[in-house]
């Protein structure tokens, strides 16, 4: 199915809450963009957004976002031009011009940094991104996986000072750019992995943005918890995602987090409501592996978002606190991230974990 | 005076010599460049030293080195071409040629590296470097200082992944360089400053590489400490430098010293010999700050060298043991450290210590 949207003053807020529904606990709080969003579309009128479909074959696209532990994004504040610099500094290296933007990863403000900029520049952007939700780095994205490089890539801060970063491997930039990100106070804006409009099509996670749109409404209208795990249901299904889990619901009685590195690592301890089992989620930015009385129940590569339980608000990662009374979605990815390349770069294994990938319990 | 000559395998150990005399304990042993540059010249005959007043005007010099904490240099061996492979991207980068090459600081190792390098890409290199010494940070160059940009600046590793970094100022370049060498396993060699021949003879410390063999030279046929210190004076006044002072004579008796944020950091005290009296010095890279009895008597920007009281090879650093005999000689700074402009960058409060400039003692 083809989906061709605008994103206007209507829809936006439904955007950032789907993006944060999405984001599995990473790619930062969205509320920030999303405010320079409402002004910047008041000014300048909606972001029009391409279906994959509808790039020519050569057409140059960019991907891009924000680098950094969430946690810091919550105290830095961003200009709203960041993503700007970071794309004009890769655009005068190649000596090229940018048809398109999209999104490294639609999780979180990372899905809304591209509309922010695509309208400063007056630019389009992809119905799609890198991830179909968020990842701790560089070389999870599918571009790289599936061989795009993902350099040269432009790194820069709110001041314009950057950083061009080229190597041979995904890995290899990535650890560049997390050391650049801590150098500009942890947190930097990041452009990458320059590719075709038939590139976007083969490897991209398909049209993530007006499912994310769709997802906010959805936990916008929701009366409870089960009723907004049945209404995902369809629209995640339809967009190549398996159908949601109830993974647990409870309350957070333990969090342990620190900015290790750039990013910020930790675990959280869930009590279910009749404090008959706990829940352990580990973090890094992103929320990674689930375990019950020591048992796997849902590992990276697939999803494991967080809502409030009361107001079935998603809840990113820095946002956890004591007392939350939460509710663990798992959703299983999308077909592009089950392959044994893409599981290389994204298993429990690629992020340091002594754990094997675990089909999510409750699924079919 | 000036001074034109080659550097071949007859002084090439004089010359390497003379860097680590005139280091301030930093810029890295030179024994693995010196190696390198011993096959190289070799292969290719000696490397060509040009007079700064030999430069035309408008001729393009590229001022390079080593980036790191010099402890690390001791384990991680460079490849030797990663000075070529700094100068290439720089040069790419900014669509230009490099006619000369010219140290970023004569101190150490880092005062070898432009000769292999430019002995690789059939370049000559200045006699003179930025800093006359060595120093922990790009912002304390003297190109810097005068007004020359730090950026475009290319920073690599062994295997020629690389990052070009672009600031308003030294300072932050020096800050993305330090984490760019840290993502590159703690080392990585630069290439900045392009300037013109014209900017070399206004900014550069001049005729250094040529006093470096001198040095040697001097170390070598040296019989004892006071007869090193009467030998290099007037070698060091002819070149702007101050007369050399015997700051202390001791045995090592206390180190620490650990690497913070891409630096070797720490302090030593040394022992005199009658043990009446015990100098501290404080590190960073380089020797900073020498104290005796809760006084300084010498702090940057003079220099501080340290040398084996037996051997009178020089110490840099990363070599410092317990209970090493050695020499501690101070040498008041050329007239461009000496200047408001340099100060502001190289006295003791641009390296956080609470202590301000204290005028060697025991000089005129």
């Amino acid at each position: 199915m083809k989906r061709s949207m605008k994103i206007d003053r209507d829809n936006l807020d439904d955007l950032a809450l789907g993006t944060a529904f999405i984001s599995t606990g990473g790619g930062g709080d969205p509320y920030l963009c999303q405010l320079a969003l409402h002004a910047a579309i008041a000014e300048k009128g909606p972001v029009q957004l391409i279906d994959p479909d509808d790039l020519d074959d050569d057409a140059t696209i960019m991907s891009m976002g924000g680098v950094g532990a969430p946690m810091i994004g919550s105290e830095k504040l961003p200009n709203g031009f960041e993503g700007v610099y970071a794309v004009r500094k890769l655009e005068e290296y190649l000596g090229i011009k940018c048809d398109a933007l999209i999104a490294a990863e639609i999780g979180g403000g990372n899905g809304l940094v591209p509309l922010l900029t695509g309208l400063h520049m007056g630019l389009p952007v992809v119905d799609a991104d890198g991830m179909g939700r968020a990842y701790p780095a560089t070389q999870m994205e599918t571009f790289s996986i599936y061989g795009i490089s993902a350099t040269p890539m432009a790194a820069v801060d709110e001041f314009g000072n950057g950083a061009v970063i080229t190597t041979d491997d995904s890995t290899t930039a990535e650890r560049i750019l997390r050391q650049v990100s801590l150098a500009m106070g942890g947190q930097c804006t990041a452009a990458d992995h320059t590719m075709t409009g038939r590139d976007v099509r083969n490897y991209a996670i398909r049209n993530t943005v007006s499912l994310s749109v769709e997802l906010g409404r959805v936990v916008r209208r929701s009366k409870d918890f089960a009723g907004l795990l049945e209404a995902t249901g369809p629209l995640l299904v339809d967009a190549g995602y398996g159908a949601p889990v109830n993974l647990f619901e409870g309350k957070v009685i333990d969090l342990h987090r620190e900015m290790v590195g750039g990013y910020d690592v930790g675990e959280f301890v869930i009590a279910s409501f009749d404090d008959s089992q706990q829940m352990t989620i580990k973090v890094q930015n992103e929320y990674l592996i689930a375990i019950v009385n020591g048992q796997c129940i849902a590992t990276v590569p697939d999803l494991i978002c967080v809502v409030d339980r009361e107001t079935l608000l998603p809840i990113t990662s820095e946002r956890l606190r004591y007392g939350l009374r939460i509710g663990v979605i798992g959703i299983p990815a999308p077909a592009l991230y089950k392959t044994p390349e893409a599981m290389a770069f994204t298993d429990p294994r690629a992020f340091g974990f002594d754990i094997d990938y675990t089909e999510m319990a409750g699924t079919d």
